[in-house]
């Protein structure tokens, strides 16, 4: 089995094949993470660029770790010290990055569709890692992990995603991927936070919390990026925590068995309080080792399109 | 032979047992270092994070070696260009660190206690590289391998340290493992400089330097920090150079086979002339040599602490 | 064969048997990195620190992904996050770096001669990757690399570099390179920014570009930096593209066969038009394709001479 896509750009448009052959692979890579020597050589002579344009801590990391358990040589790039500030265009960039034989290039960059820009003009394989308010595909397929995991399927389960739904990368590769594999979304949040175009692909918007987690399975708390408020979009923190604040009290309505997620990192008692985040039903750091398995099966279905894995 | 700390978090504390197992382990690894291949498959699959919340060059440059030369894997993570900048706190960075499985982090930080209060709430094993000005055991360490190698013993030298002993997280972690190896401490500064509480636990505190340094094996020269002269603890460089300041004709009272030492960054012509730092009685660039055994040392019996080494 | 130069400081003085040396080491690890699994372990246990006094990407990149492929230990340092805030010089800096028995620094600062300064005063082997506007003999190789590829020669061909040549690094090391491997060299740029005292050594010196053009096989196209307007050695931008921009209009006085280089990063529309540099007689990604290989070639000569390799 292979994938079909040849690069990770985005979760829309992405197949349920696809991301099942993701999620499976991942499996076996998530055994692979608990032995005691967490590595094998899958990737050995891949080479492996990762391409932050954004400051990142988690992201980063979790990719580095993927691609050195699998043994790939990796390189790092970040915007500072680099030749970005000589005002080189992204295409330049990446031209050079592609002549100097990189077979992957994992990229965060601030602006939306700067990784299809890139899949379309240069060889290498591309990986989304954050494009603006876009996507964030491996966010979403290690979400998709997570639930799946947990309940052994993602169709029919009812997930909230709770926040600043229109500017968040995170929520849109949720959204896609969810609907894709069956599952039943809805998202809530402040009214100027929300994208009406949602509905007309059968996601439920809802600007009450309350309403909005009755009967979830599922609920995805995003992260209040505090710069909003400057743009008058987002009241104070204090009302934005009155009234979709995720705390113990709020949980009431949801189905037994149910599930918080935050992709982190969080703002303690504001988007989420500390009881919930560190609860049994918190899944939120399962969600970061996930990651790393989530990312490896990127690397090595990808990889393997290319035809250069070493199957040995 | 086994440590009985599982991290290394400071000096203060840590049996005379222990930093002699820490010392002669790091002999075998200095034979590696001098070898033509100066690598060992020892930690092999073991990952280790250096998270470094301030600017440093050798100490970062030389875990990094040694995680390298066991053939670990390492990642890098310093605050620039992390989510340090989203705000995240100390802890939940660690926590998402710790659910990726790193099995060590190597923490410097500007909080004095960051380190402690990360080996409570998290897994991983923890190696302080310095933590405001409190500790910083390793270097503590390598100075005293460095006095070892040079006397074949710790115990009954007369050690003076010179320079800001307040501020100074060498200072502390020198005199906490000098005093556990039976050496005679002594400190020695301007009276603003100097804590007082020291005198409790044996050391000999001064303010006049010829006094100090009467007898004296070994002379340990800090880094004057020129930012203390704002707060108005510290005259003028001048001033402090004068008084202060380790030059050749200062050396007239010390023990015969002295020897000279400094942690680096050195102020040429502040606190040491470049005469004293480049005379064959200096041991400043055999401390740098031996900081990069010690940290092997301490990395591969904390790994085996966990069970992780490979012993093949 | 080995290399009779034990430092690559710049290519003033190299003689042409070490040049055409490194020139037919880089033609077989160039086919190493045409393979699947493009990696030999030839430097394994030789550590390379990279020191970055100035912001690169490429120059960076090309030299990591190089050690990598041979199998090297590397470490990054660059200036941001270092000590070098705290104001060690750049002599106790690399002392340190030697103490910690490093076998290779590569280099770039902005003082010319930093690179000599350090192979007097320490024994690690030293690369220059670009000294202020003085040399910068990698980029020299692998440029002369790329010429002789294509034509099976160096000796005899009319090569024309174009810009700024006074402030070049990039020139001043294939004029050096050029003139010892029999190139016949000329220059061209507005008369502030040519250089006099090149033509003692052979060099045509032109301010008018169809005349420098005429005739000519290889025209190498230097980046303006814009910086330099301010200094009012250099008109406007658009003055500059209008008298010395290379567009497809000026070419046509160029031998058959010619070819068009640039060493990037690349000012499109400035001193080159996309139109040039998108065009098969461009040789500029090649040039980045073969940057690698030339420092590949590099790394292993010296390390040959450290007697550091492993030829198992």
């Amino acid at each position: 089995m292979s994938l079909k896509i040849r690069h990770l750009l985005g979760l829309e448009g992405v197949s349920a094949d696809d991301i099942a052959l993701i999620l499976d692979t991942a499996v076996s890579f998530k055994e692979v993470l608990s032995r005691t020597i967490p590595k094998v050589p899958t990737l050995r002579g891949v080479t492996v660029v990762n391409l932050f344009y954004e400051p990142s801590t988690r992201t980063r990391i979790s990719f580095e770790l993927a691609e050195k358990r699998l043994s790939a040589d990796t390189i790092n790039f970040s915007t500072s010290g680099s030749s970005v500030a000589k005002g080189e265009s992204l295409k330049d960039t990446v031209w050079n990055i592609e002549a100097m034989k990189i077979d992957i290039v994992v990229i965060r960059h601030q602006a939306a569709g700067s990784p299809h820009y890139l899949a379309e003009c240069c060889s290498s394989t591309i990986i989304n890692a954050g494009d603006g308010a876009h996507e964030h595909p491996t966010q979403g397929l290690l979400d998709m992990y997570t639930i799946r995991e947990k309940y052994g399927k993602i169709e029919g389960l009812k997930v909230v995603i709770i926040g600043d739904i229109k500017h968040s990368r995170v929520a849109r590769s949720n959204i896609w991927g969810l609907l894709t594999m069956g599952a039943d979304v809805s998202v809530c949040g402040p009214p100027t936070l929300l994208p009406v175009e949602m509905e007309k692909f059968g996601v439920k918007v809802f600007d009450d919390l309350d309403e909005a987690l009755m009967g979830a399975d599922v609920v995805n708390v995003l992260r209040i990026q505090k710069e909003r408020q400057q743009g008058g979009l987002l009241p104070s923190l204090r009302e934005y925590n009155r009234f979709y604040g995720i705390t113990r009290e709020r949980l009431k309505n949801l189905n037994e068995n149910f599930t918080i997620m935050h992709p982190g990192p969080m703002n303690r008692g504001v988007e989420i309080s500390s009881e919930v985040a560190e609860a049994p039903y918190s899944v939120i750091l399962p969600q970061v080792t996930n990651g790393v398995a989530v990312r490896m099966a990127i690397l090595y279905l990808l990889s393997a399109r290319r035809g250069k894995v070493d199957e040995g």
